[in-house]
């Protein structure tokens, strides 16, 4: 698979006189050919109206049909072999072992929607038969499910190139529920987001589909995103990135003459809550697999812990933490600008005057960002931990903030109340841990009673990086962490979000979509007169 | 019961120092008292702040203690007997039959909801059993279902006094899920608001609920509306209004600093398509059936037929109509705003340059508006139909405004593909409707294709006024017909529009909610390792 730095757009390839990027490899500081090309708004307006076009056929297809244009993908992706996993990490720095797992999940993702769309009753049919005797006038019959929105646009995260960017979760999620998906390459890892793009574009030919169903386009400076967004053929936008990116085009999304559904995204501290008990029993340990998760994959996860709470004294475990902060090695950031604002905002805080430095290489960090020089230091960064106390914490909100990378805060709450005086000024979250015994829990039932109104997901004795993909997980949770806390990107309910019911008043039997008919013909489960049925 | 005209703030009554205003008899062209008072600023925050702190006691009830709840309310709507119908026809001029069978509606609702909660599959509870052996990292085990978001604002509905207000499908479902609801009284009918609102805090009262799951205020001038809107304390917006209204206050909820969700239906104009073969065998019939459906109410419903498509000729279905409408005595609108505005929609769609007034009497509604006058005659309107062609239709995308009151316009299309243009040109919509045999509909594949991309609900050889309240039911559409056409605010579904997932990780038994656990003490329909099971 040779690259040639053009957007896809439908089953064809677009020009080459767009603004040209280069990728960059973070470890490596070298650019990396082939350059690639901004779409043109012509390609643009082509691809939205391409998916316009196939959005009938494509919904229409039967479950079974869109499941088998999943598995293609998967298989295509697998099929990549070391390209793509070669390509993936000079664009990334993420050590090959990563993508390759990452890889995995990827195809694991479009194989758990194909079986959810195969099975077909996340559809929630529902059932109201009709009584044409019923006074004082008659029942109708009323039955409904539902069905795809449109055209969908997908943003590429920075850090994750494969399962949450071009083939990724809300791709699957969106083309499983019978939407046309137009794919924006992120600009950090291209190449990786082109070979992935043509894995899907191959499926999709291979399977004869409508030319449109799948799209890819390449942005030198967000101002695709941005045409795309507005366009009127595009019905509905995922992105996962900063809160500043999120909320400016949810924005747009919403300012726009028919608004769209939004969903993004945007960035998450997770606090972990260690309770007295396993403090006291094991500090050492909760030290060790904290520094793990908090520095796994330089700390470029959406999920990385960057509150940690404790009920003081903590001394024991913050010198643990601290002493394995200090060995942590500088590792190569995704790319030099996410390095660049992991530097500032270490820096940043390292002033505050309400928090210590206690761990790391802060002094390093504090060093001017370099985002002129193109060398290969400029994009390492180092472990950072910081200390304050619950009282500063609550006061000052600017402490919520997210440090994208290797860095943690760690809040010391003197008593219970102030433990949980923290959890209830905590912003939305995508997750909270609870460390502790089953008794901690109990005694502490009214911090899970806050922290349910806080986050999507709430994890015991564990750490919230490593999202299992899984019909009940949620991977989503109030604002700030995504725009639209009501949903989630990871599991199965990811497929909801591109969605809405529609119903049928006394239609016949032969008008009606197989799901609804009486004979149940494809066996889903579905309510009939309130009762689940099959 | 004697009205105050005071807001219901938890279990206190509002002062009455707030600006003033009196409800209006339209019938009878006069004010009726008491005078009702404007909710201050410290009486919304006194309500919101009650609501948040009632919060964690009223979610965490079991469905069945908040079935009992909305039973009570239902109970006490009723008992309320008729001092609510004298007080509702008195402030809407509906008739007394109308107000019965809309209590009917609102306790069945009520009842319909608690029936939902009481059996408690609703939350779509999710179980992935952990695997500690898997590899190469174990499993966890991850449980999730619906939780509620937090205190819930509701706006009343002009036109539906009960079934859309205080005590209405918002409030029904808002509460069931476990949200504690502020109501905000329609200006047009305060005295009914203030029944509802005391039949709802009596309801609270006996049961015992912490004081704060239900306020009501009182608004002068859609100021209280706002200050509600970005209060911090409230979580989510339900409306029923213009598209206007809905549009201002759904900007306020989205630039809030934590924007929050918000639900308006906002209007609609309801596409009938008449197929060939249904016109030629029963034109007069339809005739007939789609005058009482474009008159009931006077015309007063968001699901009005506003726009009749045919295929030409049409001239006898369109004779037969006109003669109908030309029948239709004049009837008092709901307010003088309401009829206002309908008389200055009449007279600017009769001036319209391709459109031709075909039946009622708009050259009586031709004359201006008098809103200073407060007799009874200003607010009575007059049916009012047009005519156009499909091309012109298609043109001027002014004529799918929706005209609130007893007018529609008759549509001519000249071919097939004439009529599936002007389908393929409609806005969002809640309904539409097709007039057919099965062979049409079969013919007519197309229409349904395009029609299931732009509307909610549709309609087979009947009228989309009369919106049943069942499981399966879709009370909603793709913008502007709603401002989030991912739900419905009618039937089972509604309850999900206040809700969110939350997911527990690796949680011991004790901790779970009843829903989550092993056992499943409540019998509940669930998902279990993907596969539905009770």
């Amino acid at each position: 698979m040779e690259l040639t730095g053009q957007s896809i757009i439908g089953y064809q390839r677009g020009g080459n006189t767009g603004e040209l990027f280069y990728a960059f490899d973070p470890a490596a500081g070298e650019e990396l050919k082939p350059p690639f090309y901004s779409a043109s708004p012509a390609e643009i307006g082509k691809a939205a109206q391409l998916a316009a076009a196939s959005f009938q056929t494509y919904r229409q297809l039967m479950g079974g049909e869109r499941a088998t244009f999943l598995r293609r993908i998967a298989g295509n992706l697998e099929d990549l072999g070391e390209t793509l996993v070669e390509r993936a990490t000079r664009e990334t720095a993420l050590p090959a072992a990563r993508i390759r797992g990452e890889r995995a999940r990827t195809a694991n993702q479009l194989r758990f929607f194909a079986a959810i769309i195969e099975e077909g009753s996340w559809v929630d049919a529902r059932i109201d038969q009709g009584d044409p005797a019923r006074q004082p006038v008659p029942k109708p019959d009323v039955r409904s499910m539902l069905e795809p929105l449109g055209p969908v646009a997908v943003f590429g995260a920075s850090n994750f190139p494969l399962a949450f960017s071009v083939a990724g979760g809300d791709t699957a999620s969106a083309l499983a529920a019978g939407n046309p998906v137009i794919a924006l390459a992120h600009y950090s890892h291209p190449g990786t987001a082109e070979l992935a793009g043509m894995a899907i574009r191959d499926a999709a030919r291979e399977q004869g589909l409508p030319e449109g169903v799948f799209s890819l386009l390449f942005d030198a400076r967000q101002s695709v995103g941005k045409v795309l967004v507005e366009h009127p053929d595009v019905k509905a936008v995922a992105f996962t990135g900063s809160r500043a990116g999120g909320t400016a085009l949810g924005k747009l999304a919403a300012s726009r003459p028919e608004p769209i559904p939004f969903y993004a995204e945007m960035g998450s501290v997770n606090p972990v809550f260690i309770l007295p008990s396993a403090l006291e029993t094991r500090a050492e340990a909760l030290a060790k697999d904290l520094h793990t998760s908090v520095t796994l994959g330089v700390g470029q996860f959406c999920t990385n812990p960057g509150v940690v709470v404790t009920m003081a004294p903590a001394d024991a475990f913050a010198a643990s933490l601290a002493a394995l902060m200090n060995q942590t090695a500088a590792q190569p950031m995704l790319n030099r600008n996410i390095a660049g604002a992991y530097r500032r905002a270490v820096s940043e805080r390292s002033a505050h005057s309400r928090v210590k430095s206690a761990g790391g290489q802060p002094e390093d960090v504090h060093t001017e960002p370099k985002d002129a020089d193109n060398g290969p230091d400029n994009c390492r960064s180092r472990a950072a931990l910081f200390q304050t106390d619950a009282a500063s914490f609550v006061a000052h909100p600017e402490l919520q903030a997210e440090i994208f990378g290797p860095s943690t805060l760690l809040v010391a709450a003197r008593s219970r109340e102030d433990l949980l005086n923290v959890a209830r000024q905590m912003e939305g979250n995508l997750t909270a841990t609870i460390h502790g015994t089953e008794r901690d829990l109990r005694e502490f039932a009214d911090l899970i009673a806050i922290l349910e109104t806080k986050v999507g997901r709430i994890i015991f004795n564990g750490f919230p990086t490593g999202v299992e993909v899984c019909n009940a997980m949620v991977h989503g949770g109030p604002y700030p962490s995504t725009s639209d806390g009501r949903n989630t990107s990871v599991g199965g309910r990811a497929i909801l979000r591109f969605t809405r019911p529609v119903a049928y008043q006394d239609f016949p039997e032969s008008a009606l979509p197989p799901e609804l008919r009486d004979q149940n013909p494809l066996g889903i489960w579905r309510e009939v007169d309130g009762r689940f049925t099959k």
